[in-house]
């Protein structure tokens, strides 16, 4: 089995156009297939304040009404989407710039209003991911580059978690390809002391997992993340690697087995 | 030679929710592989209002400044081919949105800033546009959807002009197809007398073009058109015809030969 690497890179990373172009150099050196995934929040924050959109939040999630769902579909799928696009041509890598809605690549679920009303925010089931497409084009040398939008196949696109995105399609294209998931941020791994950004948890296990949450080391915005890690290694996906953009390549940051 | 149809749709349209959505259901009905290229300089224009960005024309041309390049790409490539990509699912075609960028599908030369410096604005050669992506999508019942953003293969998108978009795609596309390209606005052709619009010319020559032309009866926006339309022609397009957008589908208009 050929081995793919899904790739998630957070918008802390992509507001930071040095860092950004750091990482996409370290991307294109990764061997054979791979599938980029990316976020935006810090940015679509910033635009959001510019054109006088409230930015809500539930535990660390974006409430999206209509007008937020313009606006994160012209940050992530436009200026994002398409920046990173001229990049990646510009240092050799051939990539499609794609939403969950272009070849039904991802169709997704909005979410029921209760017991959160989140708005138009969808939920993937990786069954029904369009494998196909994204084999097709990785087989002719092209590397997909995902925005976390998707659809509901009733006319409406949606905003998704990118980090739920990256693990979806991870979980999905491990039918086919041996797949490590790499989800690369602004630190360095899992911290065992967050004030100390170089207190990196080398491995971590689904029973040392459940140990650090229940001492309070790993919390907040780390455990929807942690939670799509340890589902995607459920489901299919062989190593999920997580660590600072900036080490993309080599064997640094924290490994969830 | 199958036939392929290449059609582009005006930003006028696009801002109507009812007039896009009658527009889609024509498209989708239309038989055989097609692209769609879609504008959105409308939509464009009101984004930069609420952004506080200023809008500079020269003879109908948007003027491209770094801000502006970002806000192009936002509106054309994020809100608006993800809109259209969404409904044309619901709809039953399978499509993908695409920007010049994408695939390296359409590179471009950013314009020399004399005369007039258009800045981030790029033209396009139909030889560099690669279709070998295209007819691969056309091939497994994909429809691409172009937005008209470009890119320099240098690292940077530009801003293209939505009608040289469609006509250099299908100028590229006719080596491998029957091509016919269709403009579609919000009028019901081009009129001899600009007050009347049921005053339709449904048959323009090379030989009448100029004498019109000559005579004023086509004049400012409609010449860049009507030569992006002969150009086309001149290269290798079987067929222009120009419509309103309700129109895709039945033969009044007119017919560019």
């Amino acid at each position: 089995m050929k081995t793919l690497t899904v790739i998630k890179i957070g918008g802390n990373i992509i507001d930071q156009a040095d860092d950004l172009d750091i990482f996409l150099n370290k991307f294109v050196n990764i061997d054979g297939p791979k599938i980029l995934i990316h976020g935006g929040g810090v940015m679509a924050s910033e635009m959001a304040s510019k054109l006088g959109i409230e930015t809500l939040m539930h535990n660390g999630r974006r409430i999206t009404d209509l007008e937020t769902l313009k606006l994160v579909s012209m940050v992530y799928a436009g200026w994002i989407n398409k920046s990173i696009i001229a990049k990646l041509q510009k240092i050799g890598c051939n990539s499609i710039g794609l939403s969950g809605a272009d070849g039904d690549c991802v169709p997704a679920v909005k979410r029921s209003p209760v017991p959160v009303d989140f708005g138009y925010v969808g939920d993937v089931d990786p069954d029904q991911i369009n494998t196909g497409l994204l084999i097709s084009m990785l087989g002719r040398g092209i590397t997909p580059v995902f925005c976390a939008i998707t659809h509901d196949r009733n006319g409406s696109i949606l905003n998704t978690n990118a980090d739920t995105m990256a693990s979806s399609i991870a979980i999905a294209m491990s039918k086919e390809y041996h797949t490590e998931l790499i989800y690369c941020f602004e630190k360095k791994g899992v911290l065992s002391n967050p004030d100390d950004p170089e207190s990196v948890i080398p491995l971590i296990t689904k029973d040392s997992y459940e140990a650090l949450k229940g001492a309070k080391v790993i919390r907040d915005g780390m455990i929807p993340k942690m939670d799509n890690a340890f589902y995607a290694i459920d489901n299919g996906v062989s190593e999920v690697f997580i660590k600072h953009a900036s080490n993309l390549g080599n064997d640094t940051g924290t490994v969830l087995k």
